[in-house]
């Protein structure tokens, strides 16, 4: 299937199938030039690299590649300048094609290697992650990481294609694979009791990575989240929403230093402690936390976030994008299925919620 | 004066005038939020720095300062997360405003900087040099170097408002006075035969820095930016013509090494030979390279280029932003006044006019 995502630079699609290499032998030309660059990381490459090259290479176009350390602890800006280097060396020019082979990580910093390199050239997504697929593939976020702070270096910039194949699915760790369903946990809990409802009742097949239960939940979760961004591409309003369980979990990611958690377990802790807040907030109730809680566990996440000192949270959340002069501001939920933006300044009811689940 | 850049993104306004400090007395506070980071060099800040931050301060105004060391040698990516370090420990937000105090250098490096830090900040420019003043703070592009080309890394970013104060020139080395001058020139023959003549009949008071000559000038400079990036503000067309005497330029100063040729004396030696090519094109004829020539030596400019192997001439031209599909795009003058781009692959040609000036 094919879902159309506009954005106010131009409008792209996202092909969703079962077979990553039958859509790039469908789709892939025209979205890519002659000249062309993936870049993807060592543990990507052995599977996919040389199937994704030969596609394009009999497709006619001059294939390189860049193959870069694995995991989020590499994020930073010394890999982002293996990624220029490679491109330099290759002689790569600015109409050439930037092509993302790999998960969050690898799309985030290539999206952002593409934004910057010769002020901006085109690049093309092929997310191998649930999280990827459902989440950093699409909306035109890239960056990198400071060593102070999550994602925070980076430019809104959009991709002219992706392609997501549900059998790359197949090869991601169990692990990995729980850490995006806390994304599409999220979408559900931020915006569709009813996308909330079909989650609970196919939560099985899901894990079991059954290819129609995927395609309906990446498709749905692509869908609203193509809907988010297109009213709001620079994050003003309400593609905040996005950010649910993100406070928390940015938080749990820069203390135990990234990699450490997963970005998904740490957004799935994250969330149970904005239901927490949201229940202290008189909006949702103690049975609806119980429920999330459920989901979450039968996804294999994590619902407790590591334990450490209250004043900790508060710096690394004083870090969070969405501070507004100077006050935290958090994604809560007003009811199941739909998600609003509060500011807390309640130290006392902050600390209550972080500690919610320590022995009392 | 004010000048007016209408943008894509948003339009902005260019002030002009004798002094510095009056201007930012005037209409500074509307443009800079109530933190904000004054980013320069160890030579302008014992200049302008305490003063800057006066004016600022006594409008209520929290102002962090980040200070870099001086020149174009550290237009690059280690400079760059100096900006990104102060930035984070001064607990700036995505609506703080980021300051460029400085020449070229330091405006392109902080606006890359306000480009990507939380994925895009308010900046606003202070440009102390005439090569900033009348270029490198109007358009939008920010960078850096790469140590295989110059401005490899960069972003299209506008910023909230220029601030242009005439008294900075008068503590500008004449060196890099004179660089300037060649930029000026520069908008002259691409565009304005009559500019040409008004510089040719001003080159002693601008030379001795008369007030009203510079102001002229810069205006004149900043208008035809302005309308040129309004029309184009993406480098795809007409905006390309700014690059006059660049494509040669660059090669120079990739081949000394980034700050051992000012880049307004690569642009002006870099001129000199596009004004050959182009009589070798047969558009213009020897007395106006000549006449281009002669202008160039009242601005204390160099007109011949550095002599090195036409390997690396073209090895370098070859990096150039302006390349497509391989092939090396030109701006020549149809005639004085009058910038056009022509692709060149006559090898013998572009030897012969490299090797225009040296002994037969």
């Amino acid at each position: 299937m094919i879902l159309s995502v506009n954005t106010p630079s131009h409008t792209y699609p996202i092909y969703i199938g079962a077979s990553l290499i039958q859509l790039l032998q469908r789709y892939s030309t025209q979205h890519i030039d002659n000249n062309c660059t993936i870049v993807t990381n060592e543990t990507i490459a052995p599977l996919y690299l040389k199937s994704v090259t030969d596609v394009l290479k009999s497709a006619g176009k001059n294939v390189y590649e860049i193959i870069l350390p694995d995991g989020e602890s590499y994020k930073n800006i010394e890999t982002l300048q293996i990624i220029y280097d490679g491109l330099m060396q290759q002689r790569m020019e600015r109409r050439s094609t930037l092509i993302a082979l790999g998960g969050g990580v690898i799309g985030d910093m290539t999206g952002f290697a593409a934004a910057t390199y010769q002020r901006g050239m085109p690049f093309v997504q092929i997310p191998t992650t649930l999280l990827s697929q459902v989440d950093s593939s699409v909306g035109g976020k890239t960056g990198i990481n400071h060593p102070l702070g999550k994602n925070m270096i980076g430019a809104f910039y959009q991709p002219q294609a992706v392609f997501a194949g549900l059998d790359t699915l197949h090869t991601l760790p169990k692990r990995e694979f729980s850490a995006g369903m806390a994304e599409v946990i999220k979408y559900a809990l931020l915006g569709d009791i009813e996308f909330l409802q079909w989650i609970e009742q196919h939560i099985e097949p899901l894990m079991a990575l059954d290819n129609d239960s995927l395609a309906y939940a990446v498709e749905k979760c692509c869908a609203m989240k193509a809907d988010i961004v297109a009213a709001d591409e620079k994050e003003n309003g309400q593609r905040a929403l996005l950010n649910l369980g993100h406070t928390f979990g940015h938080a749990i990611e820069t203390q135990m230093g990234y990699g450490t958690w997963l970005h998904g377990e740490a957004v799935s802790a994250g969330m149970v402690v904005a239901c927490h807040l949201s229940e202290r907030m008189g909006f949702i109730s103690s049975e609806d936390t119980l429920r999330v809680n459920n989901l979450l566990q039968k996804a294999s996440l994590p619902n407790t976030p590591p334990e450490f000192p209250f004043e900790r949270w508060i710096e690394h959340m004083k870090h969070d994008k969405k501070v507004s002069a100077g006050k935290i501001r958090f994604v809560v939920l007003e009811s199941l299925g739909h998600a609003i933006i509060k500011e807390c300044s309640d130290i006392e009811l902050l600390k209550d919620c972080l500690s919610a689940w320590l022995p009392k």
